[in-house]
């Protein structure tokens, strides 16, 4: 039972000092639930998860569970360039009942072998030794540098074909995601954003997991609810103007917490972890009148 | 009173199930202390630090002061992507009385700004909160990707001139390191390579903090002491003769490793965790002819 609709990798809101705030990321949690999302994929590249100590996200995972988000729902990012480190995060994930955990490969060391990535796969895995792990490769070779290849996807699955269950592909390659839908039918492959939504569906793709549902989740959800009803080419076309209006902005990550921080009145929302550099209110005002444009109807949270 | 002299990012031994094996930890690191270098740099690219967990690093550290290498003798690494896990581990360090910590910059996301890069430091320096502090700059962008330019370590020199004293360049690129040494006078610069060594003692750099002191302290150090006598040239010659013949043979820290099983009998030496992959004994038995050819003989550890 993997997951399939839009999932989120929920932004991280951080107090003036710039610890998590777990009470402004449970409410957004909700929010984006109530709003039709299949799934949370907390601490994504979105998420500004690499900011955070695996301490910090394990804590707000378990106020995550504990507020009473069901596990069923969550699909939290667990990957680490530390085997010993990948092992623990994941085990606490699947033994607070998560659904599913989204992991990186190991990413500070370049040019590692197939056979050397396989293996710290193989060692998480055996190393969780629970029938309960269902792990999607997050591939995201932009920022990670580090992806995986086919060839190694479908090495994974193979062997592991009821625990390596999925993929997000974040390389914003249609032809690399087109190509992992024909070689792994069985896998729940995810694009890593709304643009390639109906491509994505009409080729046996199991949704997306994309930044902007942050912002846009009753769009995007409808437009994966509703593809194969009359009107699925305008609904896609109107997510990935919208999309591409964010994108079009500045960096996503501090732009739409400084637009959360407009909408909201807390100007906390716009805080990020350095190294990445916040946003100021004028820009989350440009994409305010910009989205309007569009016909854009913030939906809160 | 920064660093001088040579200086090891220290191997870091596995057991057969990859757990750290601290007492061949302690054993050479006190080995190599003998042997003539100048300091321990432990925890870095070499020492396979990033596939330890934050907590697996601080836990040797403590084991290593523990056994009664000085604090004064220590530079570990403490860089890390997230800032809460960079402040942690570096006031953990400083705390123990290391006498240096080496920073690689957080590296997971790409493309940040030098603003954002600066920020991170800022707050790392803020949140450990010690005069005691001496921090080292570690570049090395052909595994990190991200890097420090010119203008950002003449920025947090000039910012912080008792606090972020010198730079590891493991660039590769004389140029840069010689640009640095220019640019920063004051700092104390060790290129990441002995094949650098003479040079940049010649331009005023620090020494060298390099992989392959793993297995050739007594020569480098030697280099290193004697720069300025009569045959200085050579010496240079010979190591560096060593070094690319280590360097062309396999992956560095596979192949010492494998090497160290070899000298030592102890095959467990040859561990490494993924995703690296470990090097065969037949490779390190070639490594050793080939080296005997140079006239190399093993120290010992």
């Amino acid at each position: 039972m993997s997951f399939r609709g839009v999932l989120v990798p929920v932004l991280t809101p951080f107090k003036a000092d710039l610890s998590p705030d777990a009470d402004k990321f449970v409410a957004l949690c909700r929010g984006i639930l109530d709003q039709g999302a299949a799934g949370l994929a907390v601490f994504g590249t979105t998420s500004e998860a690499n900011s955070m100590s695996a301490e910090e996200r394990r804590g707000l995972l378990e106020i995550l569970i504990g507020s009473g988000i069901p596990g069923e729902r969550l699909m939290p990012g667990t990957g680490a360039c530390a085997l010993s480190e990948a092992i623990a995060t994941t085990r606490h994930a699947v033994d607070l009942g998560c659904a599913g955990v989204l992991m990186l490969p190991p990413f500070y060391y370049k040019g590692m072998s197939e056979d050397g990535l396989y293996a710290f796969f193989d060692k998480v895995i055996q190393g969780v030794g629970s029938d309960a792990l269902d792990l999607y490769l997050y591939h995201i070779p932009p920022v990670a540098q580090v992806g995986f290849s086919l060839d190694l996807v479908a090495r994974l699955h193979g062997d592991y074909p009821s625990t390596v269950v999925g993929l997000k592909d974040s390389s914003g390659d249609w032809d690399n995601t087109a190509a992992l839908l024909k070689a792994c039918p069985d896998m729940a492959i995810f694009p890593g954003s709304e643009v390639f939504l109906l491509d994505a569906l009409r080729a046996g793709g199991a949704g997306c997991i994309t930044a902007t549902a942050n912002m846009n989740v009753p769009m995007i959800a409808d437009s994966y609810t509703r593809w194969q009803e009359d009107g699925a080419d305008d609904r896609q076309a109107a997510i990935t103007a919208i999309r591409q209006c964010i994108q079009g902005t500045a960096p996503m990550v501090p732009l739409m917490k400084a637009y959360l921080a407009m909408k909201s009145g807390d100007a906390d929302w716009a805080n990020v972890r350095p190294p990445m550099d916040p946003v100021a209110p004028e820009v989350a005002a440009k994409l305010d009148a910009d989205l309007a444009e569009l016909g854009f109807e913030f939906p809160g949270f």
